[in-house]
């Protein structure tokens, strides 16, 4: 189950402490030319360190591409690649060998498996989406050859949201802050409370929306492999995510049925489109053509300077405050995350509705 | 990707108004009792025609097991099943053959596959779900072995929504009013919606709720099988679900990370357990178990009474006005396909869990 | 692991002496014209009773095609079926309820499963390969519109085993005589064979030939879904198979590489093609475009009608003497059979090349 | 398809020339002490260089483990893993960038993908195979806490064949030779054969027989997962297999059912078993507890150091002649690789026994 997709699959490994954060991309079609400039850009975004709202763990996070490209073209092979870890420090973890971190995986993993690595989260840190940039980097170098577009942006952090939808805000602005919010003023606000938080060792959740354009009608199977279950799984399964809707959502909910229907015309380019888009272009869990939209809710992450209770693994009563480098809000490094996770899911979308015709 | 599940797994077929829906169950362990009166009782509960706020379509939805079990145990092997449609007119359904009905499945299944079966919906009918009410009836047979205990309710129509968490409601009130809501004035205050936007030909959507009580620690495969992406797969693959989030979700979002924290403790029985459960009992994507609780967003349906304008199959403009039987309201037929769903999802989590080591 | 196959894939259900065997096949493509009636005559060839070489159990095996085809065509949506049992004895297998049979699953059986339903053989029985038949049937009709052509036939009974490879048989033999050999004095020697050791309530064994020709060059997927693997899946996977080769398998072994060598050259259509086909139309994994020819062993049934020394369920010893109707040689029965599993091994391996490229 | 297994998984990546081969284990179940000097040791067989009758090319073939494995503990994560590639000469190989080597994969990797990395066989090369005995001996050190006993060895080389079965050899004997053979007296004969053809530039086959010992009664899937579909699958997938069967195979076609039955009796331990084992261990796709035992047939393979008429990508007529390292018989280095797929597939059937019953 470390394995995500279909026919474009991702499988990841690594540990945040073990030599390395890894994976294999198996079914990336053949002859697309691969930028590996571009892969490490997308690492880059989200490698610790890159302001002073995230984690300032050091990690040069290098990516180094081992098979399935071949004079810069994929050859149709899977791409192994590596990340080497580096800038972890493991005596940091040594409190926590025998005590379970409270809204953390220790208690669970160690449940589950009898045994746990326990420096730095182990296998559950969020250093394993490093895998899961690679994978998405090399899925949009495909998609990008097909005039499909992929992006996300923080829209809430803590009680700040943006007040619109994602067509009033340029996509080009995103990368403009540190928070990733297209929005100047509320980047500013959200900034500003992800530092007050930050101060008092504490930490601060919110929303990434998504947002796909230029997608073909005609993504997703169903009737279980519908193209927003899929999504949803792929966001859902990005560490702190708590909950997921796309197109009218849960703040749809006070809309009846006349109020969100989608009306269907016929454009000048002789093309069916809809004139609203509540569906968020998924209908009947198949795109329809017109742009997926999405959110993902993340919680405020539990490792808090300040003292929590818990227990150790004799169930003995115990005390923790986390210490060093952390992650007050993991909204701007998730971004990428996001996108990565879309881009994948859209590759692989694409790649099984070849088969619904011969 | 008619087949849900990894180890437990349901292979469903069928149109609305085909011969029959069925499918196949792989999966289900050897030596479960298997009582076929509950599996109907379980379909009963999502027939049509069971009020008078739900589609008035008559069928008698009678399940056939047609292997896999032996003497009134399950053998191990598969176990096929069948429910003959009966109650449709088909030729209600003339009107759409060559137009689109806005915010359904007809563009999108006729763009992927150059055709559809448009009578009723073809398989992107709700009716389909006959098959996953199965496949959970099953499925809660084996859990109940096990003291795992799995319900849903409606908790918001439209904007009429439960104020209080599921721990404050009664699961026996659930199912004695026919919005299946267990709080007796909210459900006739729903109840009334329901009939007012069914007066107008409109229709409204909400949320419904899920709970599994008694799940054992340890269910749920990091990294992409996490029990909450699995979960919210399931969910968010019925029909006109919105969205999905579970523990503090979108609306926990307000709070800080040590005000969502789950702290840690050990019980009067020795077991580990947590003061709160922000986590909504899921921790590094694994079952700690606390109780899973998670809410379903559904859309109000677009089978409007109404004209809707929209478009033919050569792109020409129309007019459509649904006629006939139709739910106002999806709600109460969802709740036991919530539960099906999640009561499968727990199975599977199970058996892959029996992997976690030798 | 009841489904076969990855994308165009069968999922089987059902007992010998159950109400019925069928199945869901998924991923067929849509637009294909489905002809019942070609079903039909496929599983007429697999059926008992039709030759007296054959059991003489008398099933008439009219398949119900459930959904998945409207107005004769494929619809993409999964294909249900049904075959209803109807002609068995279950008092003829009341002694096999607690003894077990010799090299047959009764004994593996109750062993994984703590339980089996003994009638018949229960899901052991080679009355499930029904369902692989009609699996087959369709698959076959996609093919057809492909120009690819699947065959198989005798080529082995006992120890009177044709002489010749493929290319010396005229296909349209097969059918002329009760053993399914395309060699007519062999056919009759076969024959002999068979109605001898029926005579003695023994059985023999024997090989199935297949042959694929008109595959496109380019199918099965590196590295472990290689084209002769899958198909080496697909045929061990039928009842009483005991081997598999292919190209110059297991007899071609006192053969040199140079001598072996498959050397190509174009030819006046401008395709390359090889001078020889040693390589039995697969290189790495890939078919060449080559004719594919395979061969499949066959067991001699265990059903003796003599006395055999056993075990029953409680470790006892006991003798065991089987009664009434039993194939003294499954190789006529099992033509069709293999013939179906190419067919939904190609059409498989067909739409996963599709991914190959973008 | 660059995975095998189900939930034991092995995804492997890597091309002959590329920086390195490699791969991700998953399913590994938590809590096995790994010793990596095993998992080096089993790779030190497979490595070319080893004897004067295989490939003189010279690769260190070290393995790095980089993730999974905790304090020599695994902890039920995926185990990424890599052996750098070292030893390739890559100018050998610019003479076939435009020109097929016939029986080779080279024409058809072109053809599937409209390109190929041509150097030393790119991922076509058996060189992949080091990632298959890095995951077969993880998984031995799973199946040696059971008491289950794999190995393999050469029981023929071109004409020249063990005449007994697998019981008459000493498995100590194995490693004794470079031949793999357990025979002294047959080694020296099959050493001589392939000094022989390889003084002329040619090649030559043969079989290896694996056997498995002390399988637990239970592994296997019907019916589509029968353990011997399963294990014909993994050796298939074997480079140059050309055939596959075990306990009677193809060799006991001319024997009847009365004489090949295994008749069950009661062992002094209580213990059902069989008097003689023509079924391999396997009944109805089930161990039976008996000794598994099963041949893989191995082709001669085409590198050879003499002409051979061929075509280049244009269709233009050309020879060709290998220089340089090649195996003249791949037999002695296939051995481990033929264990390590054993082991993979029953740890494989262990775990997926694992849901039988609950």
């Amino acid at each position: 189950m470390n394995t995500f997709g279909n026919i474009y699959r991702l499988t990841s490994f690594g540990e945040s402490h073990g030599p390395a954060i890894g994976g294999v991309i198996d079914g990336f079609p053949a002859g697309i030319p691969v930028d590996a400039g571009f892969v490490q850009a997308c690492l880059d975004r989200r490698r610790p360190g890159q302001s002073d709202i995230v984690t300032a763990r050091r990690e040069a996070d290098s990516v180094e591409l081992l098979s399935g490209i071949f004079d810069g073209v994929s050859t149709g092979t899977p791409i192994g690649f590596l990340v080497r870890n580096s800038g972890h420090h493991s005596n940091d973890y040594s409190e926590i060998e025998h005590t379970f971190r409270p809204s953390h995986a220790d208690f669970t993993y160690t449940s589950k498996y009898g045994l746990r690595d326990y420096r730095g989260g182990g296998r559950s840190s969020a250093r394993e989406t490093v895998a899961r940039v690679v994978g998405g980097a090399l899925a949009m170098q495909a998609l990008n050859t097909m005039g499909i577009e992929i992006y996300a942006y923080t829209s809430r952090v803590g009680t700040v949201a943006l007040e619109n939808d994602y067509r009033l805000y340029d996509r080009l602005l995103i990368d403009t802050n540190p928070v990733r919010c297209p929005d100047k003023d509320k980047a500013q606000e959200m900034y500003g409370l992800i530092q007050r938080v930050k101060a008092q060792g504490d930490s601060v959740g919110g929303i990434v929306t998504g947002v796909i354009k230029g997608c073909p009608v005609g993504l997703g199977e169903p009737v279980f492999g519908k193209l927003h279950a899929m999504l949803g799984a792929a966001m859902l399964g990005i560490n702190a995510a708590k909950g997921f809707d796309y197109g009218m959502g849960f703040d749809g909910l006070d809309m009846t049925g006349s109020q969100a229907v989608d009306e269907f015309f016929t454009g000048a380019d002789g093309k069916v489109s809809t004139k609203s888009n509540y569906s968020g272009g998924i209908q009947g869990g198949i795109s329809n053509g017109q742009d997926i939209y999405f959110r993902v809710a993340f919680k405020p992450v539990a490792t808090l300077l300040r003292d929590v209770a818990t227990v150790d693994d004799c169930g003995r009563e115990a005390v923790l405050r986390a210490r060093g480098r952390h992650d007050p809000c993991v909204l701007p490094r998730a971004v990428p995350v996001v996108e990565a996770m879309a881009a994948m899911t859209v590759l692989d979308a694409i790649l099984l509705n070849r088969s619904a015709r011969l």
